[in-house]
């Protein structure tokens, strides 16, 4: 796929070799996010909301409750900037001033449209669910006329993106090296813990392997 | 400490119940995160960048190399969103449209200012590494004059802010519970995996405990 364009707003400006454009990385790591950051202009000044999204194609869904804030702007059309962060380490160089962190991060810029076609709301809703917990949309009660009706789904165009990567040891220079104390880098990891079922009565339903092996990345 | 004003702009108005207004919740929320969001206008469009931060007092500290976009817009003093997503859990409910997250987030608005006295940079730069990692910024090597020249140090007041919080079991109605699935919560932690130490030569210096035995939340 080609790459997303290079434009003053998008461009990697600090760190510049970290910067990343092509469309795949873009993606993946958007799609391995569990939360995003919305940011928006209202009356000239900057809002910000984090929420659930996905992926379809070039497109990023977002969804809630009819109504809200920040999906009838988006919905009229106005530019909106999403931004997803992956944290991969803590990097601890010999140097404060080489410290870092491993991350794979990306910011993309659009508009968006109210989906609206209830065969596509329907698609992007599943969309929705899978990334959160794959396998739990054919099992969990669909959601009614009425909940479709109470919910809004936005598709935002992504018009510009980057990526932002950081992977790998400290960055001290070689005469930097001989400073007394370790170095290196401790990996972080977004790891499930064990699955606690909802306590009212339901049943005796076992915990589905979908959620005993859930991982992501 | 007396909470937050609530005011059009920090208030919750999806899921009100949600909403957290006490200084205390939003503090202990900003000084778990290890990566923030920054939203600002630029020519009338949103901007957004992640960050590392920090608090002291009821100021976020934004640091990077001098001459940055955003530091330089946060500089001269104009409006800023900053926000925090901790990610607790999935919350696995019967019915699609229950499904949630447990979540910690804060969002707050304010201005900055430059940080030019040479001790309060210091200081704010040092409550940055503690941030990531208490225990570093006394064993590694310090800023140089150079170094700390070529960063700069913002430090945002908190004019306006708000806590979201979800915690606990799914929300089906009690008329829901029959649907025939599994449900509860598949709580989700930030973990440690083993420190890799730089390969490059430096001595042999023990994996320091403050990174074997890092924690967080």
């Amino acid at each position: 796929m080609a790459d997303y364009p290079v434009t003053p707003r998008n461009q990697v400006m600090r760190y510049p070799k970290r910067g990343v454009y092509d469309r795949d990385t873009v993606h993946r790591i958007l799609d391995e996010a569990l939360v995003c950051h919305v940011s928006f202009v209202l009356d000239g000044a900057p809002f910000l909301i984090p929420t659930l999204h996905a992926r379809m194609d070039d497109e990023v869904l977002l969804h809630g409750l009819k109504g809200g804030r920040m999906l009838k702007h988006i919905e009229e059309g106005n530019p909106v900037a999403v931004a997803v962060t992956l944290l991969d380490g803590l990097v601890l160089a010999r140097t404060v001033f080489n410290h870092s962190m491993n991350y794979r991060s990306v910011v993309l810029y659009g508009r968006g449209r109210l989906v609206e076609d209830p065969a596509e709301k329907l698609r992007g809703l599943e969309r929705l669910s899978d990334q959160v917990c794959p396998g739990r949309w054919a099992e969990a009660r669909p959601p009614t006329p009425k909940e479709l009706q109470a919910t809004s789904l936005v598709a935002i165009r992504i018009e510009e993106a980057s990526a932002k990567i950081r992977q790998g040891r400290p960055g001290d220079a070689d005469d930097e090296l001989d400073w007394p104390v370790w170095a290196g880098v401790l990996p972080l990891n977004q790891v499930p813990g064990t699955p606690e079922t909802d306590p009212r009565p339901h049943g005796d339903h076992a915990v589905p392997a979908y959620v005993s092996g859930w991982r992501r990345g």
